[in-house]
């Protein structure tokens, strides 16, 4: 079997996760190849080192551009803090690696267009850390529309609102800075435009309203900073498809810890998903037969939906947020090694990323925007996912 | 005590509603008059003698007009097709009459404006039949929100999406034509209009995307027939008090039966409510000290929420649809004996009504739209209601 | 149509609610005869002079014998302490009245099936207000497990739980002496025992117990008062179909304000029901075909299920507790005027008297107790209801 | 740092999941020893060189006897048939190894308190596998009744209702059988057992009801086999505390998944745990001040509570049922290699069993059992885990 080297630049949150992924992986999936955490870059070569031991990393280096030139490293996981997302990741396919990319892929929609380019002439396998998408609550929902349970979509109503900001006493670090972290609320939760593209497919208009509500924290030294990008953005949105819908950010939304949901629509049902009760899908068939008596089911997640049976082959048990992480390592190996195609991609990335930035063009002119075609649509190729 | 004699015009759904809700607020509530349900009129002799039996009313006629003339008659209510609201309501205003209308109050924004500055020259109390907002759960949000409880409201999600029409083959009968419905969900569920004035107040701007997705439906003789307005709509919206939202309306979304919902944040906390579960309150306060461990709570409607005692001594006994149109009848007699003004009155909802112009204008040009200033703006009072 | 006059005992909070369903049942169904309300009696003439007033009643006295002798009185309603539902019950048949009577019927069970007895011989309607079993949405469960939907019932879950005395200051009233209450929490909240026998049939056998958990509480003067019945209460139950399961009653369980539950496991289904969110019921059926993903259904109330559309042709719209009392009045009429049996007549209220003393022999005994048959089961008729 | 080897007997379901959490534990964790998955055991030497490639262990055996003997192994996990929990971990701790027994202990009572008796004399750390003690959860009630949040508890329900052979066409392979499976429902879903006793301490007497509802089931080559065992059984219990209570268990209900639920009641608030819901608290308290105008908090799980936090930093994000393995790995290094004692260790494990016999003997006499004191309690220990 054939066996991949992974380097990893950051040991924080999203390295901790993808390291917990990567050691499970292999257990609970048979994989096309072996995986091996193999050398961790971080700021500074003494935190490197430690996040090596604790991530369970082979080697260590305090420079990431050496980890990139590695000639021994085949795949580069991207967990370095955003503003440095897109020069790593240009780096890293620069030098032929496979890249595993956490969201989001640049700061600016010019550049994730160069990277998604660039990993289109490479030929390297691409994928960015959109994690929900890979539930199999989702995969379950997306089946069901595939085979037209629900019929032709009609309305979207998709969320990704929590209140990790909602304090004005709590520094914004940074987050409310736009050299570090682009847009602000919908930076952040554009999660869910990766849920939309992967149950809805691509989004072509926008009109989008935004606003800081909280103008000044404090930050690190206690004096006040000003923020400079959104607290929460909500938008009307108009699908390739036909499909309209909502789509709303925030970060100050008080109460809601992981609010992204998505109710869609159809002709002949509905199903409605919240990550917070992320084993679950709500789905409404219309009845059949004159009478009424129907409503929406609880479907809790068991094994005859996808990937599930590989974590427990009894129902209702639960996976929980790093269970994503896992398969995400699965389809990214099977990409690389078994010659399944990963979504998504950094195309898929760059067309959210398209979304985004008309979303605020929106915002800035007052009115409707188009959504410029992404480099897939290009191709002729669909944003949608392989089904 | 005084005497107060009501005559109605209608005898179909909210006919009954409102004699249900005349008959049984003496009991309910102590009352500043007796209100004698004493003329019924109908499209006919018969069947107003029929309704007038069955509602228990003492005359009945065939002719509205004679009803709106009858010196007898203090309070002309207003139950009869959405088409004759104008010209019943502006009559018995004319007559001198109270009018207690059923939503919405008429087709055109211009009538209604008409209206709400005759029934302010008359001097005659109105009340238009927006009853979800006399829930006393919703009464109890009020007063949370009056008390500061959710500091500055930020942001509000409101819905009203039902699945009446979602079944192509379902006549859409006078609710799809635009001559006897005007707008269409809208329309029909303009109540989310009336929730989200009362609880947050007017609405500044707005812009709004519709669709008729179903574009045909079968008439009363099975051919096909045309439908005339929209099936889904929603739209960003901008509140005067600087809160930024989405509201949105759908009569064609499998599986939801009554969802008027709504969700506020707040710099202090947020509240959500489905009218699906009308009894429940949920409720997020910030949470005090440094830790965690706070949720939504989910407060069941008890004696301590206004109105609620005079029902059911116990908590948690849960009211009904009709038992808010009883709260509604209790409103209107005590601003006509009581002295207490109701909400809305006919200047409330030609606002709600120069909102709904605002959105289709908006819809049609493409971009934001200002709502001209209400009737009771210009008069230098808030469009909310009395605290 | 025929006229019947109803004479009510106690103007309180069930006297309010039966005043309330008396003055709507006509207008929301069709009767088969009228039912004026005319003499109302309590503790004193001038008690019973403004509740007449109040509750919309024509004459009153201060002695519930005369009204109970009164030849104009065809129905007589109880709505007085517990204490008195006996002797004025025996005393309405004795002078060969109808009888509704709220529950308990009795606080002893030989009483109970004395009036069992007497109501037989008299041949009189008699009907006990548990209200919670006309409930739409518990003759939707009715009616499916009927058809059998649910296949054989193998198990059954009750609770009736509130928190109404959970608080340790307050004081008990009527309700904690035994000469007054009978029973504490099982006798306040036999509901339960209406709903499993509405739903799940007779009880056989029943293992029992009970717990006083505050032994003292303050009297009305403030000094410490001795708690003679229970605070909470739990069985062990097998009913006559084969079916086992458990019932629990709790005035103590914080937070619970209505929780009259009941779930049912049969071989081809489950449903589940909960009194605080009335307008739901949850099912499940068992999956056809090999595969999954099939979940507990939120079914709301709607024109489909039995009795909603008389009080609203769109679902999803809401009954309330009071609304249950209205059809409890429409089931009296007909049975006196319309020949449609009502149930639970006094036998049926006496079956669920020889369950709860059952469970209080059990209790003091310590092991299981059956259950006496019930008249109607003398007779060879079964104690469920018609369905 | 210390390293410890481990060998593990089975590879199936539970060999799986201790597996994943053995690879991910010291990514999660900080640990004060290294787990190394040394060898495992399985029926076969060919099973088990399948199962240690695919599970990530070093060296493989055909016979458990081998493992056990083996001087390298530190610690043995027992993932084996239930029917051998017994002889490998009596032989693991005769050998002088630590022991990580999946539940149940033994098949009978008399054989868990001689593996009890045997643990404490060899001084040996054991650990049962009760996983869903471990949510946090649970942890987060633990502590909020150990502060007095909930006051004295007076009432438990707990559940565990699942639906995995409620299908009568559905073989029980050896969990039908006596001599495989020992008790039946009860016996599979002990859990809630454990986690009665670790948020209400232990049981003193119990009185039980049980049932075998489906008498036959084909077996492997289709022929009728009789059950042996109850499908569904339930019993009142009285805890040593004081408070009283219900429990439950059923495998053949149709639409519970992993339906693990408790509900306590307190003097000063409630809660409520659904492990279909596992990363939510219900939580209630009782209102201070006169009004009312509270409900059940939904506390989702987030980093203030215990273990959280090495997850995931942000809150709502929640954990699965693979998660909560890797703290009992956590917890069962930390008791070998950092002193800290683990729970439910032989001693809590047989106190368990003992309130499974004692539930036995209740049914087969027919009333009130008093269950025996366990091990920890003849020593003056108290059953519950250290707070």
């Amino acid at each position: 079997m054939a066996s991949l080297k992974l380097g990893m630049v950051g040991s924080g949150f999203m390295g901790k996760a993808h390291a917990m992924a990567l050691h499970t992986a292999p257990v609970v999936f048979p994989l096309s190849a072996a995986v091996r955490c193999d050398l961790l870059a971080d700021h500074s070569a003494a935190s490197a080192q430690a996040g090596a031991r604790r991530l369970g990393f082979s080697r260590s280096t305090g420079d990431w551009r050496e980890l990139v030139a590695d000639p021994a490293i085949d795949i580069v996981s991207v967990c370095a803090p955003n503003d440095l997302h897109y020069p790593i990741a240009r780096a890293a396919l620069l030098a032929g690696k496979h890249v595993f990319c956490e969201k989001p892929l640049a700061l600016d929609v010019g550049e994730s267009r160069e990277l998604a380019r660039l990993a289109r002439s490479k030929g390297r396998v691409t994928l960015v850390g959109f994690n929900y998408v890979r539930n199999p609550v989702i995969g379950m929902a997306a089946e069901l529309i595939a085979r037209g349970e629900l019929g032709a979509i009609h309305h979207v109503r998709a969320t990704h609102v929590e209140d990790y900001l909602a304090d004005p006493a709590r520094s914004g670090g940074w987050r409310t800075r736009r050299a570090t972290a682009g847009l602000g609320a919908l930076g952040d939760l554009c999660h869910v435009l990766s849920l939309t593209q992967r149950l809805a497919g691509g989004i072509a208009e926008v009109c989008a309203d935004m606003q800081t509500v909280i103008a000044q924290r404090p930050g690190a030294d206690g004096s006040a900073q000003a923020v400079e990008n959104e607290d929460q953005a909500h938008a009307l949105v108009r699908f390739s498809s036909g499909a309209i819908g909502t789509i709303e950010c925030s970060r100050i939304a008080w109460g809601r810890k992981n609010g992204l949901t998505i109710e869609l629509s159809g002709s002949e049902g509905s199903l409605y998903f919240d990550q917070e009760r992320q084993n679950e899908l709500w789905l409404y068939r219309r009845p059949r037969g004159g009478g009424g008596g129907e409503g929406f089911q609880r479907v809790l997640l068991g094994p005859d939906q996808p990937d599930y049976a590989a974590f427990c082959p009894a129902p209702g048990h639960g996976l929980g947020f790093n269970d994503l992480k896992v398969i995400e390592v699965r389809d990214l190996v099977e990409a690389i090694a078994g010659g399944v195609p990963a979504w998504p991609d950094f195309a898929a990335a760059a067309a959210i990323d398209e979304v985004l930035a008309a979303m605020e063009r929106s915002w800035r002119q007052g009115g409707w925007e188009v959504v410029p075609r992404g480099l897939e649509v290009e191709q002729g190729k669909a944003q949608e996912p392989e089904q």
